[in-house]
């Protein structure tokens, strides 16, 4: 299918759709149909003891396979999460941004799946795993 | 077993262990292994068009079932999220409070599985469903 | 929006459609948006010690939510389930059967989404919950 | 770690442990922290159509998670299952057989996690991917 936008694209239309996190994510790497995404750690997003909230997980794993759902079929603001299943299997390293490595395993005309592991940057072992699901607006 | 915690203690609790969030959740009602919680929507929880942002329902869905197990087994700030599984199922009502409500469904020695309805304030039809897994400390 | 198929016509497209489980299924109750149903647990589902395996408590849940969207919208056969959650939470009791408690949260124009709770026969507490999302045809 | 049981050593416990599935799995390869399993596709798991029915996928997703917990953790009857999270993407071919590939993210003293992606073999696109948790009993 090929790539429908690019790196910069999809940060100007992240910016455009959910302005209250501008700044808090940024690409790392980008293919088709996988993504690699960092989510810049800052105070808002930690708990007592320096690690990061469940929130912010969550919203790591949920703009990746948003990114790369994107980037496949274009800039569509109404794609919308319809289920996400996320496990949280360690502390996250304190200070450390997050990065998240995301594959669709599926693209179909009504509903996308996603997978993302998510690492403290520098780790070896998975802080969590998610996988979502996103519907696709009719094009 | 009855309640370990009242409202009071809990929103204590909580503004200690999660000062980003403070204000952001109220406790409408508490039970033996129920609650009902609000999230008191502010503009940083927000996608465009007024809707209320997954991580947010999701950060709901999360305090809930949290707050719910802390009124049972006592104030344990290491009580941690292992799973969740998140449907959303409708777009929130624009500029309104979410309500969950949430119960316990299990209580075990290790883990403590709840689910939850979330609703736009007044709705009748829910919004998102969760059900999530807790790890109790040893006690 | 009202049924379109009672428990007989249920029981009869069941039997077409899932033969091999031909017998395993009760429909102890259906109204709008919901069901009970019966697994009349035999030796096939059951592991050592005599409890109800997970993929049989599994199967009870999918064949109830899908009852429950077919007596919704007819008989589909078509409808599939693209994602389950499930918990399981307790030991079934050995030698019962297992009713699931089911009940439509969501019935979309593309997904259905329905909650299972699921009990041995006389319990009080579930031994399992689970959610559902069916993707139905287009009509 | 290495691993504590061989792939006959498995096969013995799973027939001793499930003896009503005996004769459906087959372990492709083994490793540390990983597992291919196959469903040797049979009558009893087919829907009509010729596909492999949910219930049976489920299954051969369960028995790869446990297989490889067993293989790291010794031969332990009382892992159970807790959770799964489970999405069917795409219809398995007719009169094949399933091949999952399984791997653990997770194996802590008191909770395993596994993630699993099943293929109609030779297969390159996914028909399905679940993620587990076990719950491991104390040592």
């Amino acid at each position: 299918m090929g790539l429908q936008m690019n790196t910069d694209e999809l940060m100007v239309f992240l910016d455009r759709e959910f302005p209250q996190v501008t700044g808090d994510f940024a690409i790392e790497d980008l293919g088709e149909m996988r993504i690699r995404t960092r989510l810049k750690v800052g105070e808002r997003h930690l708990r007592p003891g320096g690690t990061v909230s469940g929130p912010s997980i969550f919203a790591l794993a949920d703009v990746s396979v948003y990114l790369a759902v994107l980037a496949m079929i274009g800039p569509q603001g109404l794609a919308v999460t319809t289920n996400c299943s996320i496990d949280f299997m360690r502390k996250p390293a304190a200070g450390v941004d997050l990065i998240a490595e995301c594959r669709l395993l599926k693209l179909g005309r009504v509903l996308a799946v996603g997978e993302v592991l998510i690492f403290s940057e520098g780790g070896e072992s998975p802080v969590a795993r998610a996988s979502l699901t996103y519907s696709i607006p009719p094009r």
